[in-house]
Order: C-alpha cells, then structure tokens, then sequence
C-alpha cells in the first residue's frame, strides 16, 4: 500500500512559532526533505502577511520548490485572495481550510459557512479560467472537523453537511482536520466512513492530524484502516506548545513514516535521510522543542521496513 | 466494551529508575489509583534485591494493596523461588515473563527457553498444593515477543511455539510483552492472531506494550481491534531513559485511559482523578520526567467519555 506523507511543518508548524525562519533556512528543509524521499510538502500559505510574518516568503518558496523534480508543491490558502497569488505562483496543490464550527470560522478568518463556500466558487471559478494543464488540484478542508476547544463537540452531520456543500462549490477533494486534537480513533473512523458515504470514497483521501493528546499515530492508524492514503504531518512535530512539554502539535513525520514503514506501507521516504533532517530545524529554530521518538531510540534492529510486504 | 488497564508503573517503572521511592510514596500511589478507579496494580516483583533494591518491599506492599476492596493485586516473579514468596503473601496475579530471544533470556535470567518451561512447571505445582480458594491467577508472558535488541527480529513461529510450550507446562494465561518498543501495529494484530489461533483466544487476552518508538497506543489499538481486553501501562510513562526526551517507557496510563474512555470502552478510570495521582509521583521522584501529552492539554472540552456508548 502507497501512503503519501505530506509535509505541513514549513506551514502548520512554522505558523505557529513567533520566530521568523530565514528564508535558506527552509529552501535547505525543503531540500533536505524531498531529497530523503518525501513527495509533497507545503511549503506555506498566502495569508495576511502581517498578521503572519513568518509566511512572507511563500511565493519565493514556492518557486524554488517547483524546481525539485518530482515535488508536489502545496500551499494553504484562506480566500480568493490568497488563491489568486497561489495560482499566480502556479502551485501544484492549493487547499482552504473551512471550520466546522462556525464559531471558530467567525473568529479565525471572519467569515460564516456561507461565505466561505461561495469562496471556494469563486476560486474554483478562477481555476477554471486557466487552461486545464495549469490548474492545480484543489483541496478543501474541514477544519475542527473532531471538534472545537470554543463550541466543544462538532456534530458528524455538520462535517458531512460542509463536505458535500464544499465539493458541489467546486473543490476538488475533501480532507478532514483535527486542527484541535480532539480525534479519538473511533471518531475518526466515524467521520471518514459518515463523509465518504456522502460524498464517495475517492472524494475524501486525506487526514490532517495533531498530537495534542497523544493519540495522533492511533488516529492515523484509525484512518489507514479506513482507507485514507494522504496523511499530513510535520517534521520534529513542530508547532507544539513550548508551556505543555511532549504536548507537540502536528503529529511528528519521522514517527509516522516509520510506523508506516514497518507496517509495510510504502512512503518513499529512507527514513536515516529523513531522520537527518532535523538538524536543518534545530540549525534554524534553537530554542525550539523537537519532538518524536523514534529519532531518539533508534530503528530498531534487523528493521527491514516496506519490502518486508 | 470493559477494557481492564493493569497498572505495571510501580514495577516495570521504578525497576528502570535507579532511586528506591520511599514504600509510604508507593503506597499513597497504589492508593490513589485505586481510588481513581484502576482495578488491577502489578506492586512490585519478588526478584533478588541485592541486584533490584526498588522491588525490596515488595511483600510489604502486597499486604497493603490487598486491604483496598476490589483491587487485584498483581506481581512478577523470575522463578519458582520468586513464586514462593509471592504465594506466601498471597497475591491476586502472579506472572512470569519468558524471553522469546533465547540470548536475552540466558543473559537476563541465566536460563533457557527449557529451563524458563520448567520453571513454569515448578511453580504450577505449587500453586496446585494450595487448596482451591488460594490459588492466584498464573499468567506467563512472552517477552521480546515483537523482537530483541541483542537478536533483532524473532520469528512468529518461536513466540506461538513457546506460547504453546508455556500454557502446556501449566500457566493459566498467556500475554504478550514488546520488552524492546519494537512492536508495530501490523506485527501485534499477526502475532496475537498468530498465537491465539494456536492456544486458543481465550487463553491471551493481555498485551504489555512500549512506547519507546511513540507507537505505544496505536499497537494499543491494533491489540483492541484484535479483542485484547487487558493493557499494561504506567502512570506517567515511568522508566523512560532520561536520556531520550520524550522516549518514554511504557506506554502512559493517563493516555491510555483516556483514549479509550474516548472511544467509548470503559476502564472504570475517572480520569480527573486518574491525572491527579501524577502528583504523588512527582512529590516522590522530583528528577524524573513525567510523560504523557492529555495531562498537559487537558480533557477536550463537552468531553462525556464512555458513557457515550
């Protein structure tokens, strides 16, 4: 089985870090990362650059990316807006959150449901303009999609209901997002089956998972079994809460492609190359936590990984 | 769906931690986790206490965890001489752990797969001199049953063998032990299926699990797709190599609970209370890292836990 690992770290983790990483500082992530066998990374997002400065540089990242061969190029947008410089820099994946919660939605990019699909419309309607061989594959994400630290539990029906409005606004495939850690395994084998029997099984491919609770591989696993094929993750686990030590946000790349890799999925990825990886960020982001374990204790020995299957 | 948690922090935890915990901290810990509503304790183990000074009150605290109503009682025992002085303090559970890696075994308990089975014989026998009503439940359990740091992998065969092997020399129960952190979900669902189509599904029912490469819940998982009933844990992940930041020992308690009261099993746990008891812990031990990632986020808000099912 061919899972695809897809690197949020330069996205999702850096977002969260006041720190500003230098530019080089990521081209020699990304570098480092495709060349150890990971296939799509997203390298940032068009988002208000001064609200997020740690994202000024996408458009230059993006355009160094494309030059990787065989890279698929992500970015995460929040609007039309964002859409237009993404499409602009000619993006290979462009996807845009959506909160289930509406609560969150309103707080977060102060748009209800309503506005934000006729957002995707109006995206989709721009892909459309390009000729097909330009228009990147476009995502659309249900964020809090396990449920929101503001509204608590989301109902299934409500992911559901957003999916199905997403996709009929023109997205091309839906992921689902514990953008809070709430996921349990049981939830997400729930939601992925309730989302897929609405929408169909090759609409829904991708999860995007957090570590908050410890239970982001057991999650993941979750959504292997049902048959997911994308799994985002971030390397070092970063974006975690310095206050809440081992409390790492996304779950960690180096643990994940491991698990997968001895389960006898196959990722790509040569898993000492990726381990190497880390060093870039601790290089880059000293004081900041680096999270994993399977970087700490070692693979284990005689470890044969995928061709085992 | 009951998920019995066997709390092993007091034994598998402060055996890898070089201080000897004062036995009034030990007892205040037994009693508050009980109290949290665990309903089985491993207390300690009846080894040789020149080699292993933290299991040196291990009789005391048997007598003093068997006065707390409803809690099973729980201890490891190397040999037959071990099983002796655990029949005298008249324990609930009494469990030998037999290597799959011959070469661990020779090294860690100077015998062979031969000599560990009739050691099990041994102890068999004396438990049956014991009139009915006095006989304590004798589980055996294969170690490195997922591989071994000195052997590297350990064919399925050797540990279905010596399940086999084991229960024919008169253990009441098998359980498997991933002693190295080697386990990943793929390998627990064969070997359990492996084992119980050989021994009978009655006859394994527990799994002692690592979290050493941060797989520990997903194999927790993978064990309760299979219809594992009982998992071993520790409070606060406890015998983690200060060495490794976040490369914990066992897989933590807390999590574990919290996980699967999150799924909808019942372990009996009240969670709040369960977290509580990290403070015995840390009054007791003030140098060692306490893991675990839900005690540092916190139960996700309008969490109802089991009793959703």
């Amino acid at each position: 089985m061919d899972i695809l690992i897809s690197e949020v770290g330069l996205r999702d983790g850096l977002q969260s870090i006041d720190r500003v990483l230098d530019i080089e500082v990521k081209k020699s992530w990304i570098s480092a990362e495709a060349a150890a066998g990971v296939r799509e990374i997203e390298v940032g997002s068009f988002v208000n650059y001064k609200a997020l400065p740690q994202m000024a540089d996408t458009a230059a990242l993006v355009q160094f990316a494309k030059t990787i061969p065989g890279l698929t190029v992500a970015v995460l947008v929040p609007n039309l807006y964002g859409a237009k410089s993404a499409l602009e820099a000619e993006v290979d994946v462009l996807s845009i959150p959506v909160s289930a919660s509406e609560t969150h939605s309103k707080l977060n990019v102060r748009r209800t449901h309503k506005q934000m699909i006729e957002e995707i419309r109006d995206i989709r309607a721009v892909i459309d303009e390009l000729p097909e061989s330009r228009r990147p594959h476009f995502s659309a994400n249900v964020s809090t999609a396990f449920g929101c630290s503001i509204e608590g539990d989301v109902p299934v029906a409500t992911v559901v209901d957003l999916a199905e409005r997403m996709l009929d606004a023109g997205a091309d495939e839906i992921g689902l997002s514990d953008t809070t850690g709430y996921a349990d395994p049981r939830a997400v084998r729930e939601r992925v089956r309730a989302v897929r029997s609405a929408i169909g099984k090759d609409k829904l491919l991708g999860v995007h998972l957090h570590n908050t609770r410890g239970l982001g591989l057991a999650n993941a696993l979750a959504a292997l079994d049902e048959g997911i094929t994308t799994i985002d993750s971030s390397l070092a686990g970063l974006g975690g809460c310095p206050a809440a030590p081992g409390a790492s946000g996304n779950i960690v790349t180096e643990d994940l492609a491991f698990m997968l890799e001895a389960m006898g999925c196959k990722t790509g990825i040569d898993l000492e190359k990726l381990f190497e990886v880390r060093k870039v960020l601790a290089g880059g982001l000293p004081d900041e936590p680096l999270y994993g374990f399977v970087t700490d204790s070692g693979i284990p020995l005689g470890f044969s990984g995928s061709p085992q299957v």
